[in-house]
């Protein structure tokens, strides 16, 4: 018998759709459950007891067990498929770049994008609006990086596509929307086009 | 032929001190190169061009090939032992752990330790005195959310230590460097006194 897999999410993330892109790519059939992070659901006591104590999402759901942590989910979905290389180098070198994401890209490039596109910059607190400097060229230099990688072969890791792919590409392909101009680096979009005639792929809004 | 294990590092960095502790715990000789990041050792254009373009240690080398990010590079080490679970759950749930660590705990409990007690309070930015308060508030969050998990039970996935208390261990027995007061999580205290007993164990200044 097979686990019901559940994804606990908000749909508009870059972190929630890397998920549902993994699973559209390898055929795993997911159900959705929504929560409005800009009400506060994913704060309620009981999402904090029952699907994630550290109150955000994504968080998959494999049966009864949860699973937070967007790059987490990914690799329980894609264990064992051609998304995760084989050799020993490599799959570290491809949590290399999803280590890379989380720390270098996601807190730049999906913050920038979330305060310009969702919240507004009118709406943001002096705290943040200091920020947002240094995580413009934070974010610049993290999208450098990948372009430089990209100048010299078509994806991340070996040659052919995986999880690092993916969970970059997230919200790279979005970046636009956080005011950083992706046509400064023909290397990205090349690859942003070629992760997009994957078979299976979907957009974010699907 | 086995290929040689070179750390290429900044030995008072927790990030760095988790891939020795991981290698010896496992009994793993590595070779260990020491930059001075505080005078730009790692910014330089060779390091940039043949160590790390994204002009950060820890970068574990592996005969000729580069492996940058921490966790990355403990899990290179551990693949295959008894440091990383054999089920799909838990193994995903490690990684889960891991990229906690370096997305809610190393930019806060890390970062505080390095500017408090590498940089000192005097010599901080504008900009970084701007970010002191929230990042004593996510790191204590952090912390909290550890020592609430490890209050039920022994180790962070399964029933044996694995990557997961490695990586966390590495900035949590730190933190009070960085301003933190880790007697109030008693369930933490316990804890870093357990991966302490591990047969292998080294201390960050080893």
């Amino acid at each position: 018998m097979t686990d019901t897999v559940i994804l606990h999410e908000y749909a508009p993330s870059g972190n929630c759709y890397k998920i549902r892109l993994t699973a559209a790519l390898l055929g795993i059939p997911i159900e959705r459950r929504h929560y409005d992070i800009m009400i506060g659901e994913t704060r309620t006591p009981a999402f904090l007891a029952s699907v994630n104590a550290n109150g955000r999402i994504p968080v998959l759901q494999i049966g009864d067990r949860f699973l937070p942590e967007s790059n987490a989910a990914c690799y329980w979905l894609a264990a064992g498929s051609a998304l995760v290389p084989g050799d020993r180098f490599d799959h570290a070198d491809m949590l290399r770049w999803m280590f890379f994401e989380q720390y270098n890209h996601e807190p730049n490039v999906a913050t920038l994008r979330f305060w310009r596109a969702f919240i507004g910059e009118d709406a943001l607190s002096e705290a943040q609006r200091a920020q947002i400097a240094a995580k413009q060229a934070a974010g610049e230099a993290a999208l450098a990086l990948l372009a430089q990688e990209l100048a010299t072969r078509d994806w991340l890791v070996g040659w052919v596509p995986s999880l690092a792919d993916i969970c970059l590409f997230a919200y790279s392909h979005v970046a636009g929307e956080g005011g950083f101009d992706l046509s400064a680096w023909p290397s990205l979009e090349a690859w942003i086009a070629r992760v997009r005639s994957l078979p299976g792929f979907i957009e974010l809004s699907a």
